[in-house]
């Protein structure tokens, strides 16, 4: 690789860590980072959405109990503002990172065309 | 998203777009293109591995049969030096872009820690 290749994705990475939606995401991580609360039910929300994504990838039953557990942790967290704040800024950044990756990659979309580009 | 985040990832994509890994990638994926017999093999082993990843990721079993018709469509590629050359290059992109990405993603990583980061 080119060494200006790795400057550019160097350059990238500086813009994404001043970018408003990296800020913000750090601002309510640390939040709920701070509130044992708030970081026990994110943790535990986090991990219920682990188990249940590791199951389903292994083609796995979800039991009834499970649904329940998870839709619990859900209500709960709706509740936590700290959560759902760092929940929303995760999404932010989340889309952020998905056009960064179509605007980084459409080299190879437009070599394979659309059944590898989607 | 601050303009320039952008700016700097279409930086990239020009730089990645005329990189050696990305030529190289370009001018052995349309020599296979313009050979048919290449291009045929090229399109059943990729078909065939597809097949098996998504099987395995579902969960489903995969059969004695289905190994060995990938068996022999490998072998066969390997016998193929546009396609064998085409899979290198693919190789060489694919590093490449896990390096990319892990510059990129660092702030993220820096955040979440191991867990994610990995
Ligand atoms: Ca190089
Ligand atoms: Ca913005």
């Amino acid at each position: 690789m080119a060494t200006n290749l790795y400057d550019y994705a160097y350059e990238l990475e500086k813009g994404l860590r001043q970018s408003e939606e990296y800020v913000e995401l750090k601002t309510m991580y640390e939040a709920v980072e701070n509130d044992a609360t708030a970081k026990s039910m994110f943790d535990s929300f986090r991990q219920i959405q682990m188990q249940l994504q590791q199951k389903q990838m292994a083609g796995q039953d979800i039991s009834e109990e499970e649904v329940q557990q998870a839709q619990l942790i859900a209500n709960q967290v709706q509740q936590n503002e700290k959560v759902t704040k760092l929940m929303e800024a995760e999404q932010r950044m989340s889309m952020a990172i998905q056009e960064l990756n179509k605007i980084i990659m459409k080299p190879l979309d437009d070599l394979y065309g659309i059944v590898q580009g989607q």
